[in-house]
């Protein structure tokens, strides 16, 4: 039995989805001592997101930015929060339906994603900044 | 301590949304075994999801469709991932809407889901086919 | 490695997003003893939700309300399950757009939230009653 914990440092990225599976996998070469266990990612910010979507036509990234920005505005007559820009308090809200923490199972030394499944950062944010993700590891060690 | 990992398939279901409560732990008798623990499901898709909700009235299920593909609509002109099908794009967005995974703590030997809560699968395609959860057990195993 | 489990009661609230962090740590004191692992928190409810949301300014949480209630209005022509009251649909949907539950990393004795980030207890319900959120803490233990 073995928990890790390490923090990925994402550098800075334009507002939309980005596919970030290699950039987190090559930060974790732990995870082929597991042979079963979990990866628990975390992000540690309230205006960016984590999800699990398709990870090979980048058509469906471009389609995720341009449908969560017509379900959540810009500059909506009720909000109050608006003193941070108008990217702001939709950003929060697009952080909340999509989610903070992903928990991907681990299986022989491997992250057990699907075949067409890959690691979304959503940034909400026009300008955001570097982002930084909490990764903790925990399983059985392989014994050999 | 004692991790247990297992694949659950689920045959093809309509596009909606299902109750699979029993399904899932009529297939995990393992979890009476643990005092304290928890549950991870994780499904391996990209367009069908997990999310827990109200166990009891039908209704709720067939109101979750219809709201979701209204949240959601098809063919919506700023979609450019269209050539797998007008339900295609939709279904990306409501599987990252809802989610992938669940994790459910168990207690005495049983998942603690409150009275009124059931295990849903989103099926957002049309023509979905099997869907497979890898389900990840953990805890403590109970010394009677 | 240590499995801790408890079930925090939260006493009624409004409809809306409260920030729930210091009600919750408060009562888990024991979240100090562990050197790395995780808190998992569940809601035992269909008509309420747990998310991350920023921790400081009130207004955030006044426009999480409103957008959520633009987002899923009650009265929809559409809805069937309609006999427990105008509000208790929109509560079922808004608690799986959210979610039922959070995992967050503990290090060194303290939840690693980022500094802006808060746990946020959304009441979907008109008249909610107390709400059962069951907190299962796993880690290694400190050696001190």
């Amino acid at each position: 039995m073995m928990w890790q914990q390490t923090i990925i440092h994402i550098p800075p990225k334009a507002r939309g989805f980005h596919l970030i599976t290699s950039e987190v996998v090559s930060q974790l070469p732990q995870i082929s001592y597991y042979d079963t266990g979990v990866l628990e990612l975390f992000i540690q910010h309230t205006s960016a997101s984590l999800t699990i979507n398709e990870n090979a036509d980048p058509t469906v990234r471009a389609d995720f930015e341009r449908h969560f920005s017509h379900l959540v505005p810009e500059d909506m007559p009720y909000y109050t929060h608006t003193y941070e820009g108008s990217d702001d308090m939709p950003a929060h809200l697009k952080a909340s339906l999509l989610g903070h923490s992903l928990t991907i199972p681990i299986g022989s030394g491997k992250l057990m994603l699907g075949t067409w499944q890959g690691i979304y950062l959503g940034e909400h944010r026009n300008h955001g900044g570097q982002r930084s993700i909490v990764a903790t590891l925990n399983g059985n060690i392989n014994q050999e």
